[in-house]
């Protein structure tokens, strides 16, 4: 259709502003003339081509006088594919089909996906061809066809060449990976340290939050800046020997980003993409030794021991396929870690531990150096059973502590995590022992109050499981930078029963 | 969370004119103070609720100016759901989880879904609380674990409950289905007339053109009223023993349309959603007995003959349970149907049989009193094996044409199809035998033509499969009701290379 691309068909673009994360959207008028001739329908997926590029997107139409006839509104997402600048001309036309959809209906009806067939789905996902209707089905059909071990390596591999990837002149490069968070399980920073003050090299890129109060990014960022480049990093590692960065600013497993999405929305996690992506990050951010947790608990991820077996040997030989050696740790996924739900609190357990202050909540604690004791032992800087020892001594003795500093001031400067204005405790109703906490309510209180935009908010918690605790005493203390966001997550709270369950005497 | 719905949270609503579909989708400020509050991010699904209503809509945020801090934009699909009028003020909140989605992933995981799931899903479904990940999830699962029996009986029937139902007083109440329609394929018209005059009741609803150059009821729409509602519908069917009216002012089967229009985008067509699809519309129409028509050819629906006889047997099991009567055919289905392709063009080929023109297509006759002849022996109105006969008898004498007419004075008043006023035929590029007509792209050649808005608009076939043609000789004419319509399509045909093509002597 590109011989057909007369002047009738330009369309002036019109930036709207709006966010439809990464699937690109079109709006234009249903009576406008490019729409009739082609005849486009609501819902269509079409072709948009610039000067410099040609992306597909979702039509929407509107009628009315909210758009001209020859303007095209253009979501974010589209807007930064095409290039353009407001008020440039493109032209629309029917896209091509696109190939890989037929290897995905080839999967849903039980064909497998060879190493081919799943580099053209990865390459039409990141390049915005997939619309979310075929995502979702991607995503479904590996669930409901599961993907054999062939296909996880496949995958994982095509997963990475998608994106950039980094390269280090150090070896071991160490790295850790929690699947399935629990809300404050804010290890890494401390782990980072650890295994740094041991010489071994860890440039770590974590997440900030999408649907949690916190990612390990945001909590970080109230301690150092954490939007650094590639060369930045590098710098920061070549000095400190690790670093706790956004992964943001580097692309390693795009169609991770994109997958990830949909899957949430599906509620839906099959095993076999877990394991490329957790796997093809790692990869791409040329790891060479990865210890992996896995949290078992009814609201984690994985939800029984025989889940984690299997779950940890696909993980095991899809990384040795790659020549990533890995160490799976399988930890109790109950409740939430630390005190501190929401990046400031969060990042206060994290000081109180690396400063091996008194009251440092002891669970982080144990977490963090069990992980960095795998770490050691795996990257061969302590020996067999003995890493775990190695951590703690490396924590009490302040060497993690002075290595922490140093990554921070690497990374621009260190600083004091912001304190709330505005705090109110929730009281125990009556007296007893504490037998649940509703992770997933709780982290709704702190995200009502505020987190993790406001990085002060959140939700400091005063229990775990088997606390004994009398009628009246605060059970969990709530943190807002403004009076009416106290005010809106208490009265959630007060509207939602006991979010810390106790037994009566 | 209605708890919380105070007047901070309130929004008013501002009708955008956008066309999203079945979807409900809700425009707000990403910086407004419910979504801060709230902590919804782009994508996420939230419940809106007005004075008398809620429903479950998909957000997108907006920055800069396009809408005001308490001002949420509404797709048409939320506005017409949520019942409001311009400027009405509604809250917003978190849904709560819609149950019937775990449903889906036991599906996904292997479980089968028995008819309370079924229910519960389709429910939610015609609720509007599906996006289309789910929905396409839905679709990929059932395509990736095939219904059984039971499952296809359950989905049948949980679709046709969730619709209005019509009753009659005959018996029987015939209807004729055709799966996977072909260019041209018009039989309906000459069909309901045959077997009216042989005294059978059936009362037609008929689908507009969606992605096809022409929809029975747009075809039609030429030659009588179709928007007739269900009292106006009944007295046509007791005047004239049959009607053709647009399905649309009647809800058979509300889940159908919504999840016809994510198949369509996924191009998956799981037999159980199309078991449940063609019948649940049938029985809630009140039909008795049906004819079928299962056209096979490379881009039919159905592919083979093998193909065919799995569906035929599922689509007579499932019939039977809810004491439905079917007849399958199978039939040709490599080429397009008669010579009009094009709403008026389609019309008149219809005319033409009812009128027993010496040039009617033979092959759209054939077809119609096939169908019909099967109709008259499933109803009773012929003997085993006559039917066919019988059908052309009532055809040749005048009686169906008779009947016709009645039926389209009784749904408003008979008219003549209006004429295209631009026309230009294409010619053979050489001479030779007809070997191979593109369905899919001489469809195109006639929507860009204007069809099925421009309802004089289309293409007019002049050969079929194993016409012998020379050189200059037109293949088809093009329709248009503007010089810019006609040069367009033909820029489309000049650029398609050969769309019928012609092997050498």
């Amino acid at each position: 259709m590109a011989a057909l691309s007369t002047a009738d068909h330009e369309l002036h673009v019109r930036r709207l502003g709006l966010d439809t994360q990464h699937e690109a959207v079109v709006l234009m008028r249903d009576d406008c003339p490019v729409c009739r001739s082609e005849g486009f329908t609501a819902h269509a997926r079409i072709r948009l081509t610039s000067a410099s590029r040609s992306i597909i997107a979702t039509l929407y139409q509107v009628s009315g006088t909210f758009l001209g006839h020859n303007e095209a509104g253009l979501s974010e997402a589209a807007w930064r594919r095409l290039g353009v600048v407001d008020g440039e001309t493109i032209s629309a036309s029917h896209p091509r089909p696109i190939g890989s959809l037929s290897k995905v209906r080839g999967k849903v009806y039980g064909e497998r996906l060879d190493a081919s067939a799943l580099t053209e789905i990865v390459t039409d996902i990141v390049g915005g061809r997939y619309s979310d209707i075929h995502l979702s089905s991607f995503i479904t059909a590996c669930s409901a066809r599961p993907l054999d071990l062939d296909e996880m390596i496949a995958l994982t591999g095509a997963m990475t060449d998608a994106g950039d990837r980094l390269s280090w002149d150090a070896w071991p490069v160490v790295d850790k990976h929690s699947v399935g968070g629990l809300p404050g399980n804010r290890t890494t920073p401390i782990v980072v340290a650890i295994v740094a003050a041991r010489g071994l090299t860890m440039p770590k890129t974590s997440s900030r939050a999408i649907t949690s109060p916190a990612g390990t990014a945001d909590a970080m960022e109230t301690l150092a800046p954490v939007n650094l480049d590639i060369p930045a990093m590098r710098r920061v590692v070549e000095h400190a020997g690790g670093c706790i960065v956004w992964g943001g600013a580097v692309h390693l497993s795009p169609a991770d980003d994109t997958l990830i999405r949909v899957e949430r929305a599906l509620d839906l996690d099959s095993e076999g993409q877990l394991v490329a992506s957790v796997l093809s990050k790692k990869i791409a951010a040329g790891s060479t030794h990865v210890v992996l947790d896995l949290p078992v608990g009814p609201t984690a991820k994985v939800r029984s021991d025989g889940a984690a077996a299997v779950l940890s040997e696909s993980l095991t030989a899809v990384a040795e396929a790659f020549g990533l050696k890995t160490r799976i740790l399988v930890s109790d996924g109950r409740q939430p870690v630390g005190r501190g739900i929401g990046p400031a609190l969060e990042a206060r357990d994290v000081l109180a531990v690396l400063q091996t202050l008194p009251d440092a909540p002891a669970d982080l604690r144990e977490r963090a150096v069990t992980l960095a004791g795998a770490l050691l032992e795996l990257g061969g800087a302590a020996g067999e059973g003995e890493g775990r020892a190695e951590a703690m001594a490396t924590l009490r003795d302040g060497r993690a502590w002075a290595t922490f500093q140093r990554i921070c001031e690497a990374q621009g400067g260190m600083r004091e995590p912001p304190r709330s204005f505005h705090r109110r405790p929730v009281p125990a109703r009556r007296s007893g022992i504490v037998t649940g906490i509703d992770n997933r309510r709780l982290a709704q209180v702190a995200k009502l109050a505020g987190a993790p935009d406001d990085k002060a908010a959140g939700v400091e918690l005063h229990v775990h499981l088997d606390t004994r605790v009398e009628a009246g005493e605060p059970l969990y203390t709530v943190h807002a930078e403004t009076p009416g966001e106290l005010d809106y997550s208490l009265a959630y709270v007060a509207a939602n029963g006991d979010i810390v369950e106790i037994s009566g005497d």
